[in-house]
């Protein structure tokens, strides 16, 4: 058996998500299997390096599948790309050890999540970044983003009530950057939990707007209550740049 | 009565264009009219500085309206944002002098056309960019390009088959910007004809594939003949992006 790694791109918008549902089309790993399965002429199977929400979108998601077809990576990757909506593509393709498996060799995520600080839409952003009309401080932000940076217990950032493993994470950068009104929030990790980054940004952005101070971080983290941390933000101005093995 | 310019984005992809039709509620202007003739309660007629076609999108659109409403400029601002569609915004709104006309008084337009020179579709960039297989030669593309500048009779390069008025224009500026796969032109001048910048972005591309070398631009411009120049460049590749008063 041949195992092939692909780099995936896909807008959200119209997904339940990556990962496949009983009888819906409506999921990234759904779309990608049938597709797969028809031209690898067996039934596929893909693993995605993880999960991303409905809405979430991808600049560079990982997955791999098994198959015993002759086809070129060449011939895979334009196949691919043929019979696609126009909302998913495959920008690479290449064949790896048997070995190699997307999920469990990541070893670093990098998410992008997009606010525009202003009451004017954004026209060409509005399916990537959220709106904020209330002036964010953006300092204050970035004060508060120090405290998740490093390993905690993230249990109080999730929507995964009874997590049976470990919900330790480590965040080697949580930063902030502005061009004119659009503020970009890089997270980059060892891996995020269930929800953990939307509500970390939902979280941030009371600390933007005043509702909480930088401070109350340290306190908010240890104590693992989720009702404690800010509301679920947005899924749509959230999106999965990379994935390093 | 009250000059009110506007400054407006849109994203055409749904759209007949600028220029309102009769029984068509697909034109952007068609779309502003009906909205700002609701929040004025007086019929409005809206002045674009030009017409963009059918998929073309903007994100420096200019246009100006007259009326006798008692609204002020930040109300104004906040009911279209409210209204409109997404894919159109008003990103400011201001009182002008009564003589300001959008179109007569325009001294300079700026346009941006982007080519991804990749066989692989971008998901991000597939509704403002257009899709070029073959590996374009920029260097060439940039050498004919410098034909284009100056002051020219551009008759050759509009659809417009029996102009009544000049079809003289002033190119200021047509340059070429690589960033990995994505291909930017700006042109900047003082005015462009009818699908003028779509034929030039037609001619310009076969020069990049090698179709046509860059020194015949300057016989081909001579010419003033329609039939001799490249195709129609995609409309979705195009977008405006200021107008200069």
């Amino acid at each position: 058996m041949r195992n092939i790694r692909m780099l995936i791109q896909y807008e959200g918008t119209r997904y339940l998500g990556w990962q496949r549902q009983e009888a819906s089309d409506s999921t990234i790993q759904g779309k990608l299997e049938k597709l797969l399965s028809q031209m690898c002429q067996e039934p596929i199977e893909v693993q995605g390096s993880g999960r991303t929400d409905a809405g979430v979108h991808a600049k560079g998601q990982v997955a791999n599948f098994h198959t015993s077809c002759d086809l070129s990576t060449d011939e895979m990757l334009a196949y691919c790309n043929r019979y696609l909506p126009e909302d998913i593509a495959v920008i690479d393709i290449a064949e790896v050890p048997e070995r190699f498996h997307s999920r469990l060799n990541a070893k670093e995520k990098c998410y992008c999540y997009q606010v525009i600080n202003s009451g004017i839409p954004d026209v060409f952003l509005r399916r990537y970044a959220v709106l904020a009309a209330e002036k964010l401080d953006v300092d204050a932000m970035r004060r508060a983003a120090a405290y998740f940076c490093g390993e905690h217990d993230f249990k109080g950032f999730t929507s995964n009530r009874r997590m049976k493993k470990s919900s330790v994470r480590r965040i080697e950068e949580l930063s902030i950057t502005k061009e004119g009104d659009l503020l970009r929030f890089t997270f980059r990790g060892d891996g995020f939990l269930y929800h953990m980054i939307r509500i970390i940004m939902g979280t941030l952005l009371e600390v933007g707007s005043g509702k909480r101070r930088p401070e109350s971080m340290e306190a908010l983290i240890q104590s693992g209550k989720r009702e404690l941390a800010g509301p679920l933000a947005p899924a749509k101005g959230l999106t999965l740049m990379e994935v390093k093995y």
